[in-house]
């Protein structure tokens, strides 16, 4: 019998699912490679940083996700190189494992442009430690303030938030629904009028991508709410204790939100293959790699032209759509047929800015309907429910919202500081595992 | 009008949160110091070391427990002394807090008995930290063991109890059902046959203080699950890979799950008090300190005897009621009335083995009925979660476990490790905390 080609898979994200689970009943032997055991649900990642969600809620072991998949292998590791001639990967831990086809869906990291400071000061919201570790930190500056009131002086209470996309805006709203409501009840002993969100954004506008309307709504949503929103501002420096704008102004905080960009993960430098705009990898429109048929690269990571030569937003969308396009594109291959150009099907644009205020923008394919306000916000809680991997997940997920929307609280406020599998690593596992063991 | 008495609590566990309660409506100002903004629910620890539940399910935030109590205030921090002429405490920050009463109620730490290793190598089970690490290692085990399946040959897949009283009972039984069920749908491609449980205990019973019918069933349903109880057994050593029985025998293992015992926290040793067995502090029956009225030593950390002259055992019913009876007694003295003896009301005991299997014994001031089996895994359940504090905690434990039992599967298998806070303060707290939050 003939033996089945192997599809590697790098990456546990929307795209990297959609691949694998579009090559089900296929005649192939899949392995996918993640550093994490499980897929997290970015979308929602701002609730696990804002205390509305636990970490545990949107995050899925990909082991269970794939339970019933009988050409699913996973494995937990961390990529480090390509050998294209050999045609095999190299995990940290010295393996190599081979393949036919390879998938590249590693994602993306923050992008600092250049700024100073910010990777040594500032903080990210990319993986599920990021958004625990940022619940924690924020918590833990109202625990500094009620214990040293003093610090409030000293700009502990200032958080932060560098860019005015979907992720800035939706965590300016969640950080100030904690603050005025759950956060207000736990530290009576602290003025919360003092602590402040500060919203720092380089263009004339929030959410670029949106209509006027829906922009103009959102800039008025976040100051109503208290958002110290400055637009045409620039972050010139970012120190351990403050923020150098480009006009000379300097912003006391310890608490810098990174939500300017993001680029294409750095495994991308390793693998000597064409790259474009934000480091991505350079695609046929069939998202594969021209003299490289067999590897496709997906997702945030992937630098594949839309028809007006433009690379395609980095959302889940998209992934999810490329995930799928792969998917079939490799069954043709196997099959000996031609690759076909992937076509997005653009569904439209959604944010939530906080409670009952969200913008919602169906795409001209889809009536070109656009929502604003309360309808919005419950149509982003209605598709984000759908889409998060998991009934329990889901189920727990609706519980904590309902739970929250009418009682105004928040039903996690723990400071327990997550460790990132990259940094267990970096050290031999079993004297880390130790390490973070021992009591 | 004249200040009202300082109480100050040491530990925001089952102690010190019903000695709070008890001075509710008292006029005194109450301060609570705590590592961790939470108070753990200890007893159900190991469902989180075994996957049944996350670690949030059975914390709760303390300021969010007290948010009724107005002459509450929580302060997150590290009692390292006191100055028992000027009265006050001494954090690690630096701070001294005055106070009229003190409530030492700081737990216990694992008791490795003098034997070489444990303190390097075995995994403990007392803090939330040690059981979001303990779940994330096993799990790890599994992950290294599909990776590389000739470490099963080194013993990767050994998972070594030792102690057989309820801890380590209910660690042992989880941990064959995890086995049994979730993990061997998540690793096909392993032969789970090879993952043991091995639970070493030096006497020739599990489960000393229960009747010897209730010692028999136990000890029948955990070898007929499948552990490899051994009794009569003791620890010589512990390595980083192996550990080494007084017999002579080495049985390899990577995992050494320490539960033979505790002993009060450390901090009594700098506080140059009287100490009984197990490093207890020296209490009149009144539970205060002979030379030092105003001082009271509660739960894990209380050396006061009963009326046979024994110490009382280390558990949550009599944390609680010490708590309460603490309460009583300064309410007394601020009216300068004399205190009484602490007297416990011992409503029994109950352990659980696993599915549908437990041991519940009501001590003779309650019927004196002794139960085994179903009935009794069904009273634990309902016991624990009556005690579970929280509304939206009993909500989703109790819908968790639901879940855990109809589909034997898991609902949370992140491998996520958990950073210690006294990990954390070593290290200056702001370079601390971006280390642990940067990407």
């Amino acid at each position: 019998m003939l033996q089945k080609p192997k599809v590697v898979i790098i990456g546990a994200g929307f795209a990297g699912l959609n691949a694998a689970k579009g090559l089900k009943n296929t005649l192939v032997d899949i392995l996918m490679i993640d550093q994490n055991n499980y897929h997290t649900f970015q979308p929602l990642l701002y609730q696990v940083a804002t205390a509305g969600l636990e970490p545990a809620d949107i995050a899925k072991q990909v082991r269970h996700i794939f339970k019933q998949q009988k050409n699913f292998r996973f494995r937990q590791g961390t990529v480090v190189n390509v050998d294209w001639d050999k045609k095999y990967i190299l995990l940290r831990d010295a393996t190599n494992i081979s393949f036919d086809y390879l998938i590249i869906a590693a994602g993306a990291i923050y992008n600092d442009f250049g700024v100073t400071g910010v990777k040594e000061h500032a903080i990210y919201l990319k993986s599920l430690a990021d958004a625990a570790n940022l619940r924690s930190h924020i918590l833990q500056q109202f625990e500094l303030a009620s214990a040293k009131p003093e610090l409030i002086d000293t700009g502990i209470l200032n958080f932060v938030i560098v860019g005015a996309g979907p992720t800035g805006v939706e965590m300016a709203g969640a950080l100030m629904e904690l603050f005025s409501h759950a956060l207000k009840n736990d530290y009576p002993e602290l003025d919360l009028s003092r602590a402040k969100v500060i919203m720092l954004e380089a263009s004339p506008n929030v959410l670029n991508p949106y209509s006027s309307k829906s922009r103009s709504y959102s800039e008025h949503v976040l100051r109503k709410r208290g958002v110290d929103l400055r637009l045409n501002t620039t972050v010139k420096k970012v120190n351990a204790d403050s923020v150098e704008l480009d006009n000379g102004e300097i912003i006391a905080s310890k608490s810098l939100i990174w939500a300017a960009g993001v680029r294409a993960h750095p495994l991308v430098e390793a693998l000597a293959l064409g790259l474009t705009h934000g480091f991505r990898i350079k695609l046929t429109k069939a998202m594969n790699i021209a003299n490289k048929a067999y590897v496709y690269a997906l997702g945030d990571i992937a630098g594949v032209e839309d028809k007006d030569g433009k690379l395609y937003p980095q959302v889940a969308t998209v992934a999810i759509q490329q995930g799928k396009h792969a998917a079939k594109q490799i069954k043709k291959q196997i099959k000996g047929l031609a690759v076909t150009d992937f076509n997005y099907f653009d569904k439209g644009n959604m944010a939530i800015i906080g409670r009952n205020a969200g913008v919602a923008e169906l795409s001209k394919n889809l009536s070109g309907i656009h929502l604003r306000g309360f309808l919005a916000w419950l149509a982003w809680l209605f598709i984000h429910l759908i889409y998060l991997p998991g009934h329990q997940n889901r189920f727990i997920a609706l519980a904590n919202w309902t739970y929250n929307y009418f009682s105004y609280d928040r039903h996690v406020r723990l400071i327990s500081f997550m460790q990132k599998s990259s940094e267990r690593e970096a050290a031999s596992p079993n004297k880390n595992q130790k390490s973070s063991i021992k009591a």
